[in-house]
Order: structure tokens, then sequence, then C-alpha cells
């Protein structure tokens, strides 16, 4: 079946009755659905409409972490049972116009370089149909992806929406776009799937805390596989692995270190310097452009000890490319 | 210029007198060349001959570490002074039309999964145009690049040419590919520049801790950048991005963990499993492959505790695809 071929069963809005903010697989289905059927989910901004278009970075410094992730659903599937694979067909995304990129540091150690920065940063995008613009003429294409795509745990209780787990959850895989299939491992009775943090774009390791942050409905078909036996996640997926589709012109920088997590610091640090001596962006800007735009690699981590992570800026962003 | 555009002005042949296998400053340089010139260098494999297309994986288990890895130059650069950028052009790469692909496990302790096996394996290639043959009629595309570009340290004395290091040296940058410029920040006068362990693929991490090693003439064109500053090597590359260097499907895993290299080890043990099962080939098999072809990829590393890395198998190197 083409990912056109497909018609929503059930709608489900950003209301309170089908948000929650923690996973627990005690909460009631906002909708219990069988195999095949389609549902297109409202999901709201991952800070729940304390950013708006008119916001400025002392908002996001101040915005409470409380609400942090408003999810919708869950849904049920029948006949899934713990043991059992969730298949999400991801069918078709659409944003509502806008989004926003921006960094925390200081107190609230969000990010990878909470230690670089003093002072909260925030661009708010304009989302087109197929980029958005940035500082200096840049522009980054759309790949649009829901940040949280889960299942609830089987341990009982409230879990934290921010990290991912075995059940999926605040994943951040950029490359679980329209077209992808994604496998969930079911750990509680219908799965109970809700999806959320949705971006329009984000670099391989959304490296300031936020993608580009949009609100925007989701639209999945669910299937479960008997089949299947999985551990954590798997996905099939099309890309894109490039802005173009196809190979372009990347600058690269190297994190060379013993320490995975530094190598992967580095890399960024280099990133941002080069951004900001070569393409004149404030480090600011740098550091949320990396997070929209700048994939990150695992080069090598076997040529002990040190390890190679890589990061990769496309030209074809620049207004000169 | 164009790639095609240049003449060879120096040739390295691989004899004893141009190969060494450690970075040393105070080596004699085997060649010294004016910015602009360009040298072909001749590379031995990584292992220096101990394996031949007639090898065993028992061969390799057996095969002693002195020599590793021989390094072809060192090439002083005219001009080049710590402090400064070495900019190489690659230009061409030629391999022999064979190489290999193993794992060692056990107490030598190498590759990114030593304890997942007990015994070694090997895969002897046949290298054509475009592609190798794997198993199972699985073809691989070549895509080549020197593991080992670099100069030398600062620092005297003599250091081993396993670990990367900010002089660059073994990156396995599968990106550093015909057509990219690397950029090297010196630290010794010439630069000493020397080149080795070509690859004529590679995935991401390399993790079974061989690419596909192989003999190869590499082709290179020296600059020095007086008003370029970095700390680590930079790159600028067209990749190949994908084997077809457009959007196509992949198959991917995530490994989700609070530690980034376990978090890696959970995302390639997790494809290992899916070629196993799914793909039919053994362990040792999937591994060999993983290290050839499958690409990681780190996909956040800001949703505290759990950061989630993902691999990526491109579904294109099937018989079936």
């Amino acid at each position: 079946m083409s990912r056109s071929e497909y018609t929503v069963d059930y709608e489900l809005s950003d209301d309170d009755e089908n948000v929650h903010n923690v996973w627990d697989n005690s909460l009631d289905p906002a909708v219990t659905v069988e195999p095949g059927e389609v549902v297109r989910f409202e999901c709201r901004d991952a800070l729940d409409g304390q950013v708006t278009q008119d916001s400025t970075a002392d908002d996001l410094a101040n915005a409470s972490f409380d609400p942090v992730h408003p999810l919708t659903g869950p849904v049920a599937v029948e006949g899934a049972e713990p043991g059992d694979v969730l298949a999400v067909d991801l069918l078709d995304f659409e944003h509502k116009g806008w989004g926003f990129t921006g960094y925390m540091p200081g107190e609230m150690g969000l990010g990878l370089l909470p230690e670089d920065f003093e002072e909260a940063g925030l661009h708010i995008w304009d989302l087109g149909e197929e980029t958005a613009e940035f500082v200096n003429g840049i522009e980054i294409p759309l790949d649009m992806f829901p940040g949280i795509i889960g299942v609830a745990p089987g341990e009982s209780g409230e879990h934290d929406t921010l990290p991912p787990r075995a059940t999926g959850g605040n994943m951040d895989v950029k490359h679980m776009t329209a077209g992808s299939t994604v496998y969930l491992p079911v750990e509680a009775e219908g799965g109970l799937f809700s999806t959320a943090d949705c971006h329009a774009a984000q670099g391989d390791g959304e490296v300031c805390v936020t993608g580009v942050e949009a609100p925007m409905f989701v639209t999945a078909r669910f299937d479960v596989r008997k089949d299947m036996n999985i551990e954590q996640p798997q996905f099939e997926t099309d890309g894109p692995f490039t802005p173009t589709g196809q190979d372009e012109r990347m600058y690269g920088t190297t994190g060379i270190d013993s320490d995975l997590m530094e190598a992967t610091k580095k890399a960024v640090r280099h990133m941002i310097e080069h951004l900001h001596t070569e393409r004149d962006l404030t480090r600011g800007e740098a550091y949320i452009l990396c997070s929209a735009a700048v994939d990150l690699k695992i080069s090598e981590v076997v040529d002990a000890p040190n390890w190679t992570v890589t990061a990769y800026l496309p030209e074809s962003i620049f207004p000169d490319a």
C-alpha cells in the first residue's frame, strides 16, 4: 500500500482529554483501534505553549518543565500483547506554520554544551512548505518527524518523558520521517502508543536540546507483529540523509577524545567555531543551527584509546551555495 | 581546479625507505614538496602483509601488531610552520584488487564487541571497479579512503599509530574520500604528513576494528593555510552519504543507554541480531558487514539520562533490493 492510500479512522485533538505528560500503563486509552487503522494526532509543542511566535529568549529561560512533554494518546491497539512488536507506519505530518529552537543553559544544565553559554537563546521560525529561514539568508530544509514515538513501559507507575527507553519515547531520531515504519517493543496490554515533541527539522544529536519545535499533526497506521522480537526500537526509513536528498558538499569537524561524550562535545564546539569564524554567526546562533541542521556520526569507536566523532554541515543551506 | 587536473610531482613507493610505523617529528622527510605539488603514495595494508588473499581467520588471529601501521611518508611541505594548517586535497585512490575485513576478539580486546565473539573471523574481498561481493549475494559499494591521514605531533618522541589525535592520524572518517580536502593542524616544521591504513569501504564506526583493509595508491596535493586556526582536523567532502549517492531505504536499529559507548554497542548488537535473524548471516558475518557497510549516528545526546545511537543498514546492498 502506498503512503497516500489511507483514510483516517480516528482523530485525536490536542484537548486535555487526549494529552498526558508521563508514561504510565494505567492510563485509559484515548482510543482503541484495530490493526490496520489510522489515527491522526494533534500534537502540542514540547513546551506546551509556553513559547509563542512572540516570545523572547527570556520567556524560554523562564519556562516551566512541569508540563514537558505533552503527549497525545494513548492509543491501544487490539491484540497487542507484551512481547509483541507494534509497527507504526508514519504516513503524514502537517505543521502549523511556525516553530522555535532555543537553548537554556546555566542551572538547568540542558543541552550538550550548557557550560559554554551563560544566557538563553531563541530563534522563532516561519515554516514554509519545504524550508525555513534562519539568519544571514540561511535556509534549512524541513524534515518533519515526532521526537517522541513510544508505548507505555511495562513497569507500573509514572515515568518521565525526557529520556528515551526500551519502549521508545523521546528518541529524537530524525529519520523517523513520513514513509518510515517504526517498530516498538510492546510491554503493556494494547501497547498504549503516544506521540509528541514534533520537530520540523533537527540535526542528529539535537545538541542545544531543541530541534525546530513545532506543534504538528501526525498521521500513523498501526499493526501488530507477533513474528518480531526486539529489545529496543527499530525502524525503516528513506531518509532524507542530506538536505537535497543526494550527495552534496559538507563541511566536517572532528572531535577526537578518549571519552565518546567528550569527543561529541569537541566535534560540536569545533563546528560552532567554524560557523562563527567562517559564516559570521554568533556562537549562540551557531549552536542553534547545529541543533537544527548539523548531523553527528561516530566515525570510529575502535582505535583505542581515542574515538572520532564527526559533525557534518551541509553547505547547501547557505545563500552562496 | 578540477580533481582530474593534476600531475604527480613525486611518487613514494611502499619500499622500506618510505615506510615508518610510529609518529615522530624527528624522522627525515621522504620528500620535501612545495605548496601545490602532488604526491602519489603507495600504501601497504594495515597489517603490513601478514594477511594475504589466501589467509584464514587463524592467520589473522595470530598476526603481530608490531608492524601496525606501516605509514608512507613523511612528506615535508615547504613553509608549513607550527600553528598553520596543512590542506590536503585527496585526488585519487587506486586499490590493488583485494582487501580483507576481520575481527580478533578475546585477549587482544580489539573492536567494539570483543566480549561477544570468542574466535576470529575473516572475509577476503575481491575488489571490483565499483563494488565488492560479500556472502549471500550481498554487494557493497567501494568508497575508498585512507584511515590514516595525519601530520607529526609537536611532542618529541615516538607516538603509537593506533589512536587518532589532534594532528589526525587514524581517524577512520569514511567521508575523507576522493574530492575531499582535509585540514590538519601543523605542530612540527614542514608538517611531516603520512598516510596509511587504506579502506576500500567502511561503515561509520569501523566496529569490528577493520574496514575493507586494502593496499592502495593515494594521490594528494598539499597546500599551507596561514589563515586558518583549528584545534583538531576538519574537512570538506561530497560524500557519498549513501551507497547510491541519493536517498534510499535503510533499516535502522537504536541503542538507548545512559552511557554513549554502551548505547553504541547496543545499536550494533541489535543490527547484528537483525542481520542474523532477517538476512541469514552468522553473527560473525554480520559483525564484519556492520564494520564494512553500516553507519552510526548519534541521534540525540541531550535527553538525559539516556542517549540514542542509531545504526543504519542500506537495503540496496542486498540482492533482493
